[in-house]
């Protein structure tokens, strides 16, 4: 397995960019005037099927059309915004594809994957969809993975290529979430192969620790059952050897609170006016970690991975009120 | 007292647009698609200071300055998004600013106002502000009035005016809120300078319909005190003369119920993904009843006020579950 390189970033985006939106890259001029610091946000949550995981499902689709291995027929099995990514570039490309779906999946995501044009199968539990998803594959179907993919990393990976190319001044460190490790992969490949010397920091929630124990033991470390955190595009079991071999090469790596997921949940919303997932402020809390420790002015890129959410998942994000004070005051959360 | 033209509002655009952001035109495929009607939203939620508001008080200063009229203070009384706009307007122009706050305002609210770099002071309640206000006015400031001004109304008319030049194609209706009408006022000067044949559409909460019985009536129809809705944009207690006018100019006025407020607030911002308050969702409800009116597939353009909420009206909105069944079906509400 050869590593992937930025020149493969570049690649991807070339492939993918009539298909999906240049998000774009947005500011806070209240937020960096408290912080004393420069954020910009690639505003992942305005791509098409409303995440970054479309970017890596296209990649992957037009990459297979390029080796003449175009398949017939796309299947996936997945409970959240890969599903989406899957049924809509696989629409674009006119594709079938069939997503295979937890029963618990929730209405609005199931109808969502419905709507961009896939067949879904409802499953009893994970493990079944998982074997289902196998099963079409032997069968001659295409199983797109969500992240344990060399294209999809690289089509996750343009989020922060794309996003270098819209601000006009040097980056000095790039903070995203992780779950299976796809989108950070990606993103350390770009952004290291830019410059070395761009720090890369990784971050995922306290309660979902997987990927920061696989990185301490140096080994991979795996749930049995989906860890509970509202950010539920880091509710992936492990990371793989693949995106671990790239995330050894984070310069940090960061594990946030539930309380700090809601909290910074509330302020980007409120400072950006976006719609924005709890997954998203694991990167805006890592970013202030890390934001502390500087002793000059820094400009930095937090990834906003995306903005599906659920009214249940919203009514618990906003059933504490965290805008009421100034902010930052709570940030020994 | 003229009337004014488009004309009005392109000097106003000039005026403003190195101020001001250039905010993005937005279209949902999945909502174009289920609707069978093409909707371009008009997103001031991303504006300065998160609303349309900024665009007539930073044109009414700097009109003020052309006419060497600048004054040396502003005042207002505002419990909402003008009292941001007018702090942020005049701290952009260097000017001082002091704006009466009655003392149950959010807290949020009050720290954004304070933070663009106006003096707040609080006052028992919405009289006091008022009178407050206007003996401000009388030692000399300046007194900038939310909506009852010609160029508050150009200002924010210019929202109308610069969404049409992002869109390629003829728009067949315009949609706006309605709170005393200013929004809503240049709206139909811009719209119907462009063309008399594109309809322009109002509306407000049926709790708060004081425009809709002053058109009704063929005169101004004023609410004793702040009527009870969660589109607290739409709160205002009357609209006046001068914007009346406007009003009369209106293809249609719709009533908006505090469901269908709920309901178009969820379903925006999962199509958009943007942060969008409950006054938003009026135009968006109301374009749906005109939609249904029509036999041929329309364009239309339709203006989203802002996105600035405190968690108190964020709990109202994801109190309930609109998202989980297929949107549009619950459209008879």
């Amino acid at each position: 397995m050869q590593d992937l390189e930025l020149k493969d970033i570049i690649k991807a985006h070339k492939r993918i960019s009539s298909y999906i939106h240049k998000t774009p890259v947005l500011t806070s001029s209240l937020l960096n005037q408290k912080l004393g610091h420069e954020i910009f946000f690639k505003a992942e949550c305005l791509q098409k099927v409303g995440a970054f995981k479309a970017r890596g499902a296209m990649n992957t689709l037009l990459w297979l059309s390029e080796k003449k291995m175009f398949p017939s027929k796309v299947v996936a099995f997945s409970s959240g915004n890969h599903a989406q990514a899957v049924s809509w570039a696989s629409s674009k490309l006119g594709l079938t594809s069939e997503i295979f779906m937890p029963e618990w999946v929730s209405s609005i995501k199931l109808q969502a994957t419905k709507e961009y044009g896939a067949k879904v199968t409802l499953c009893r539990h994970r493990q079944e969809a998982e074997d289902k998803a196998y099963n079409a594959k032997e069968q001659g179907a295409y199983l797109l993975p969500p992240f344990d993919h060399d294209q999809v990393i690289c089509g996750q990976g343009t989020a922060c290529l794309e996003a270098f190319s819209q601000v006009d001044q040097p980056i000095s460190a790039v903070f995203a979430p992780c779950g299976g490790g796809g989108l950070l992969s990606g993103t350390v490949i770009a952004a290291k192969g830019k410059s070395p010397e761009i720090s890369v920091i990784g971050s995922e929630p306290l309660l979902a620790n997987d990927a920061a124990q696989s990185l301490r033991q140096g080994k991979i470390f795996r749930w049995d059952k989906s860890p509970d955190t509202l950010a539920d595009g880091a509710k992936t079991l492990s990371v793989t050897q693949r995106t671990l071999n790239y995330l050894n090469r984070l310069d940090d790596f960061h594990e946030i609170s539930e309380q700090e997921i809601i909290y910074w949940t509330q302020w980007l919303c409120h400072f950006l006016k976006l719609h924005i997932e709890p997954t998203s402020a694991l990167a805006m809390a890592s970013a202030i970690k890390w934001l502390r420790t500087q002793n000059s002015q820094k400009s930095i890129l937090v990834i906003l991975s995306g903005g599906n959410m659920d009214p249940k998942t919203l009514q618990r994000v906003w059933s504490q009120d965290h805008l009421g004070g100034p902010p930052f005051l709570n940030l020994s959360l």
